[in-house]
């Protein structure tokens, strides 16, 4: 099975050996930090190292295990039943699960090339509604790959303030970035003022099973989470935060980062040409970092029938249906961080093979 | 500051060359699983090795970050508001945290040195008190050193089945033992019939910093839980858990175990009798494994007054009140696992202070 469908690295792109040298670096120069419980906010050098990064104190920063949990705390915290959550259409379905979860009022809004449609969201705002935050994913967005522009970051902080409300910036492809300028962070943008709080995590950077993910906002915002990290699971995982840290001060993140972007940069490149060749008539916008593309197909293509149709012939996607709570039966998102160069076009042919049976039996 | 407070093991107690070549062999014969999402179950060589362990089928087991997190999941499903819980008094108390949080009515029972008081707990249940679970720590509980004896073990599953509850038997310490025997887990003694479920965790026998807890308990409920963690990190933390079965199978669990328990029985025995020379008015019962012991000093004492005199003298303890929701007032938990044997008498000598100083102030 070639497959287009999870959003993960392949093994090939993951610096194991550098891992390795981390573990013993860390077991080496800090086995009580490494071993220890340590405290909820997470493993204190990592913390440092983020606040560092991110150009604010450490009191703004909690280290979690994975960006998913990160997330839950923040849902938690901030998502009440009935109370109204903007989220953008399509977006991440573990998003769409951990709000309805919480019985969130989620509120959908169009998802354009260029980031969230603000002109709609405005025109919503301006019609009373009053979101308690907005999940936004504004780089290379999951599902469509898309990235919000630098305009749209500067209006979206400007309607935040207006009608008070919480931008959360769910960044975690940000240097996962393979053509163009990267863009400030709305969390940046905002210098300071506390609207947003910003989540991201070193599944893509590192490797998704070190779980590593981490919050920054607000002092007050992050010690109401530090609360429920302590009680949920004393601390996060010492020795997963301790490697990841020896992993990043000693340059490992810079080598795998450029490891990454060099092996998306081709994969999306032979991807787009094997879909202009073999499906002609699908759309899409080629991404310029991150792991997916989203994908259009000729109105009348019907994402459920094509699934099946393409596991049989040893191919998957994820229906773009999954990621939408309605709509979007022609489309599909196209994970290509998991396939080697050499499956590429070969999956392409056997998709082709099988949307060009779903036509054969509709005529 | 001499600590009798944390119930955390020294370093020194700690196998650090053995997990740096844990580390080594995870990254080197199973990378794509230490470094891969993995599933929500747990790293599947872990579950499978804990399976054999408790003589399971893997369905049953479900691996986590840290046991707290697999107590948090289990409350969520379990723990309704208003409804009766029993624990034991006293307890630990992140569990009375974890359930008042829920809303549940928590009720305590009496803990003697043999065990929770299964006659009080049968009056409670003939009266009418209908709970949906018991959480029991049978083995050298926290905080106060006691063991569950076997006629009680047994007892509580007739309880249970008679009355229809579930026992949630929270059990780190049970390979903690320095003396005496070891009694079956009524996991084992419930033989399958779905009453018992059953926490254990990595922190006391290899180190808390890998946070790799676990839950045995019927296929049903593990996998209710298993929806809720994917949900809330999609995987635990692959890279620790991968590296804690090498320490496994490695033999490096046996060689942990050994040194951890003679540590902790040289740190009792000298407790006990540093207590007897310079406390001699101070009750309790020698553990035979774990890490905690329970002192009760003459009706009186007031340990909200004693604690900050003893802070003054540079030796700390946890309150016995901290595990109670009402009295205790005379009453201390001592931890032994984070202690150098050098310290004991020391700190010993020093609480005998603070305790002398109150007596001088009240005479």
């Amino acid at each position: 099975m070639i497959s287009f469908a999870r959003g993960a690295p392949s093994l090939d792109i993951i610096d194991v050996d550098g891992l390795k040298a981390a573990a013993d670096a860390a077991l080496t120069t800090d086995p009580g930090g490494a071993l220890g419980y340590g405290t909820a906010v997470g493993y204190v050098p990592l913390r440092k190292y983020l606040a560092d990064l991110h150009g604010v104190p450490v009191e703004q920063v909690l280290v979690t295990n994975g960006s998913m949990q990160a997330d839950a705390f923040l849902f938690d915290e901030l998502a009440k039943p009935g109370q109204p959550v903007i989220v953008e259409r399509p977006t991440y379905d573990r998003t769409l699960l951990g709000l309805r979860g919480r019985d969130a009022d989620v509120r959908p809004v169009s998802l354009d090339v260029d980031g969230i449609d603000t002109d709609e969201l405005a025109a919503l705002l301006e019609g009373g509604l009053r979101p308690t935050f907005a999940h936004i994913i504004p780089n290379f967005q999951n599902p469509a790959g898309y990235t919000l522009s630098l305009a749209k970051r500067k209006r979206l902080l400007e309607l935040a303030e207006q009608y008070d409300f919480t931008i959360f910036e769910d960044d975690p492809y940000r240097l996962i970035r393979f053509a163009g300028e990267a863009l400030p962070s709305m969390l940046e943008l905002d210098e300071g003022r506390g609207r947003v709080v910003f989540a991201s995590s070193f599944s893509k950077t590192v490797a998704p099973g070190t779980r590593v993910g981490y919050l920054v906002g607000s002092a007050a915002l992050i010690d109401k989470i530090r609360v429920r990290a302590t009680n949920t699971y004393i601390s996060p995982n010492m020795l997963a935060q301790a490697i990841v840290h020896q992993f990043c001060v000693s340059g490992g993140m810079e080598r795998s980062i450029a490891t990454v972007n060099a092996a998306l940069a081709e994969r999306v490149g032979v991807l787009c040409a094997a879909l202009e060749k073999h499906i002609p008539e699908a759309k899409f916008t080629a991404p310029e970092g991150g792991y997916f593309m989203w994908v259009e197909l000729p109105e009348g293509v019907d994402v459920a029938k094509l699934l099946p149709a393409a596991e049989e012939r040893g191919v998957t996607f994820v229906k773009g249906t999954d990621f939408l709570i309605e709509g979007g039966q022609s489309t599909l998102r196209m994970a290509y961080s998991g396939v080697r160069v050499d499956q590429i076009e070969d999956g392409i042919t056997r998709l082709a093979d099988a949307l060009k049976s779903l036509q054969v039996a509709a005529g």
